[in-house]
């Protein structure tokens, strides 16, 4: 037998043994749908218990990742994200119990209404049915993303990153004994991890299987899931922020927002990747505002405008406009006006968030109205771009994408609607 | 110069001169995002009127497709959708017109809140920006899928079937005219009819030009436009309908429904494909139902329980069940109960509509919360399953994804949201 005969037959044996994983899925999805909330609550607590007890099963399989972590070379901040320990599964635990303690979406009526024919018309939030998701080596998002989606009653196929292989493994199987001592399906949660690569190829085509697909990491997975995916995907992106500082904005606003939105946490995607700045207040607000940033350490990249007035800093490449740094770097770009401003946006947002610092109502009105971003902001930090600060209780991921939903999504956002039609026989004239 | 290198070139032309054009669809949305509904409504208008006095023009560039067609053999049933005249023509400002009576879902505020530190939050609906419609040789789609797009703020980037690639032109020639007449921008609508089956290919690699793709026409088209395509996409689907009478089912209202819904307009997705019934009815439904049928010619597929019951059948095939007939062929089915029914519907419904007949309140219920399909009904036609019969007042059509939107969508569900935050130099602790 040739080489690529067993090839074909081995990938024809990957995909019997992965399509009978999303088939019990969607089995268990069906019983999930028609759960009601008590009885996935006490699925989720029996899950938040597992977490909290399970640290002799689940620690020394994350420490076995870690090691092979530290063999293939993982940096460091990749180890610290897939790195356990009894602490963070307290933290895991408690935000299982903080899903729990939402409202649950399904089987809320969004619209209705009798028709004149006497036909009872209703919209109610039902399940997705089987979500997907597509991740890195961060073993809390396995417990998070299966907490959010059980909690809106959709079953969950997991694909995370293989240097965590041997974590979520453990994790899932806790999971899955977890819902099955509280009389839930425990086929309700499936990994594929094992599968490698080409479980996650698989994934993207399995229409019909999967309902939704959501990928969450690096800018460059999620525009690999987008791209390749035939399933629905829900795409939670990058974020090139954007600042702008309009003519009549007010020194101190200026100072601490531009400071928040960059240093408070640069590393996550509403944080601030470039400031922009009108040329008329570029003499008055570019000195105090680049100099608290400097003094937070911030690297500025900024344009020959901006280097005239403010000379710490170093030349921007055109790359860099382009660049979510997630680090202490930012793009400093001078601009003739709001109108410039506004172009420079459309030409390099990802369309997260942006935001204008000014006291001038029509060009706010003007920004909020123009700016084609998930969120739109005046005279507030970036930053609070975030389902928690938004009053979701959870966050499921900020989207990007306009279809479905966009900008910070909570459970709401993981679930679909169906139409009930109540009749007496009426047919159509 | 070699023959590939000339396609790979000629391919490139093709690529720039379409690019221009979605970059033009772009600008123009931008305009359109911010224009009052007045304005759309007076642009609408004289859309309405260019349609109305357009015969001069648009009849004699019909008559080429039409007489194209003949030439090339096409079925008598698509030179029909294919003919203008003035009554159509007539028809079509009138829809036009209907459209601009609809409430202009851009504006809305969906939701709101004041954050405990003072930011005002709101949730808008704004338009997509550019959409993107994929259909087959039916004219009159060109004129109410843009009138629909203008309405709701957005450009269209409008791909017809190439056999009414003439009729299209001039209608896109009115339908840019018009527009610039009312002061709105004529690139608002664009036809990529020129760049053939190469244009349609591009238009599904378009990310970041177009916002999501509509595919309107045949289940083959909709699957390869769902399967290939880069942009997101929102499917409206075949239906292969169920309707199932259950044990307690009215002899009059089964009758009367079941005709209702196969025989009034058989060649539209919501039109009954199969009918199943309890084996303990069956005896007494089946006789009066499928002579009612019968005598309205439809030609009977059915199982052996079932022809056991009314000879008067064929013997229906494996790929019955899952066949969208649009014609006066029904498939027939004889199931042991409601799990039975449950079953074969999971099998082989494109989650379109399913109906149950039934006087049994628990089954009724059941039948509404374990179907997984757009439209759920129980004692209606599956007629019903309308834009127009849901009180929208448009259809933009019917989607069969659970993503954004599902089952009839109206205008709003051609928008997209925008989340604005207002503060007052907010920074996050």
């Amino acid at each position: 037998m040739c080489a690529g005969k067993l090839a074909r037959m081995s990938d024809t044996l990957v995909a019997a043994s992965l399509t009978s994983k999303l088939e019990r899925a969607r089995v268990a999805a069906r019983t999930l749908a028609t759960t009601a909330s008590g009885a996935k609550d006490a699925g989720l607590e029996a899950i938040a218990r597992a977490v909290e007890t399970g640290a002799s099963r689940i620690l020394p399989a994350n420490e076995l990742d870690l090691a092979n972590g530290r063999e293939n070379g993982l940096s460091a901040g990749l180890q610290d994200r897939l790195k356990l320990d009894e602490n963070r599964l307290r933290s895991l635990a408690t935000a299982v119990r903080d899903v729990i303690a939402l409202p649950d979406p399904v089987g809320e009526v969004l619209r209705g209404s009798t028709l004149p024919n006497g036909l009872l018309l209703s919209q109610v939030r039902v399940p997705f049915g089987v979500v997907g998701a597509i991740y890195e080596a961060r073993p809390n998002v396995t417990i998070d993303i299966a907490a959010l989606a059980l909690k809106s009653g959709n079953a969950v196929v997991l694909r995370g990153g293989s240097a965590a292989e041997n974590t979520n493994r453990v994790l899932v199987e806790l999971l899955q004994e977890a819902l099955e001592s509280a009389g839930l399906p425990g086929d309700a949660v499936q990994t594929i991890d094992e599968f490698g690569r080409d479980g996650a190829k698989q994934l993207m085509q399995a229409r019909g299987y999967v309902d939704v697909l959501i990928p969450r990491g690096s800018a460059q997975l999620i525009e690999t899931v987008v791209t390749e995916s035939k399933v629905p995907v829900i795409e939670t992106g990058a974020g090139v922020v954007h600042l702008y500082l309009d003519e009549s904005a007010d020194e101190a606003m200026a100072v601490d927002i531009a400071v928040n939105a960059k240093v408070q946490r640069p590393s996550v995607c509403n944080a601030l990747e470039t400031l922009l700045v009108d040329s008329r207040s570029a003499e008055r607000l570019l000195p105090p505002v680049l100099a608290a940033l400097r003094e937070k350490g911030v690297t500025l990249h900024a344009d020959e405008r901006a280097r005239a007035i403010f000379a710490d800093a170093v030349a921007a490449t055109d790359e860099d406009w382009a660049t979510e740094h997630m680090s202490l770097d930012l793009n400093v770009a001078v601009v003739d006006d709001l109108d410039a401003a506004l172009a420079h946006i459309r030409r390099y947002s990802t369309h997260h968030t942006e935001s204008i610092i000014t006291n001038d109502l029509g060009r706010a009105e003007r920004f909020l109205a123009e700016v084609d971003s998930a969120v739109v902001m005046v005279n507030a930090s970036t930053r609070f771009t975030d389902g928690g600060e938004f009053g979701f209780g959870a966050e499921v991921g900020i989207s990007t994408q306009k279809l479905h939903a966009r900008g910070p999504m909570g459970l709401p956002e993981l679930t679909s609607t169906k139409w009930l039609v109540r009749g007496a026989g009426q047919v159509r004239g």
